[in-house]
């Protein structure tokens, strides 16, 4: 059993996630699926630009059936965020520098702000990043690097209900099992 | 520096994966990411079932610029890749058990085949596996889960151009370098 599992962690970074370029007539359930990657690995909040009000609703409908207190904030100026996060801001790209090379530097960071970009990304985001970090330098997937960047950074998470949960998963070798708890206490 | 990135790797398992219920009017993006994910993490090939041609090529392509094996493969039948892997089916699910507790096991294997459903899997899917394995019971997202798992089992992907690729990225900390190789070589 790997010892990195994320409730023994003493110390890991508080994330947040800045998603750039979100169209929301394009992209609905890649970013939802983000947004839901984020939370289940562990991050505390998606920033997304521009805004998606309906989007931030089913997140927000998934947050409250399960637990925690991940939310998706509007970030109409993309700036803003960045601002908020001086030398603490990685920017996902896969022509970046490779995650095993800076992750001992990321791990030591109280907080971090991880920024995913769309199709296009300006310019500015990489001079602006902290850090440009490819998950692999091969074309793949937004998702699939913010989910890896999360578990490298934060350890695979465990099993059990998140606080607030109202249902929650009991592994099992076949089959679904679901929990149904009463709201506001932790299993 | 972690010692288990991937070309240092003595032996891993050769994985396939089984994308399972894919709609081509509704999934193309998603599940074009989850191809490329599959290839930038080391997968061989994605058995798409239903078959949808234009993805295929679409990913065909990627894999032609950068190099490579990894191929797309129709599966009218999903039963069939199935049963192509006896006693090495990873059914990815959060209903699962814990992807902490089976890694050792599925590290042991020489090769896997990675099921990954879309929104209504089978019941057949969760019987027939070898294993029913989550990463992470909360909802998130096939493509995060894939990811992790391969990264999990393989490695992060080193940096460097595949075998036949045109072009390579050059990992560095501002902007986008990439490089163009004669066709056929190995950086």
């Amino acid at each position: 059993m790997p010892s990195r599992r994320r409730p023994r962690r003493p110390r890991r970074p508080a994330v947040s996630v800045l998603r750039l370029g979100h169209r929301a007539g394009r992209d609905p359930r890649l970013t939802t699926h983000l947004a839901l990657a984020a939370r289940a690995f562990g991050a505390e909040r998606l920033y997304l630009n521009p805004p998606d009000a309906e989007l931030a609703q089913r997140v927000a409908s998934v947050a409250r059936s399960w637990g925690g207190t991940f939310e998706v904030v509007p970030a109409p100026n993309w700036r803003e965020p960045i601002s908020a996060f001086p030398e603490a801001v990685v920017h996902l790209t896969m022509y970046g520098e490779p995650l095993a090379r800076l992750l001992p530097r990321l791990r030591r960071r109280s907080r971090l702000l991880v920024v995913v970009g769309g199709a296009k990304v300006p310019g500015e985001v990489y001079e602006r990043a902290t850090w440009n970090v490819a998950v692999g330098h091969q074309p793949h997937s937004e998702v699939a690097a913010l989910a890896v960047l999360l578990e490298r950074l934060l350890g695979l998470p465990g099993p059990g209900a998140w606080r607030g949960a109202a249902r929650a998963i009991v592994p099992t070798a076949r089959g679904k099992r679901v929990r149904t708890l009463s709201g506001g206490r932790r299993a």
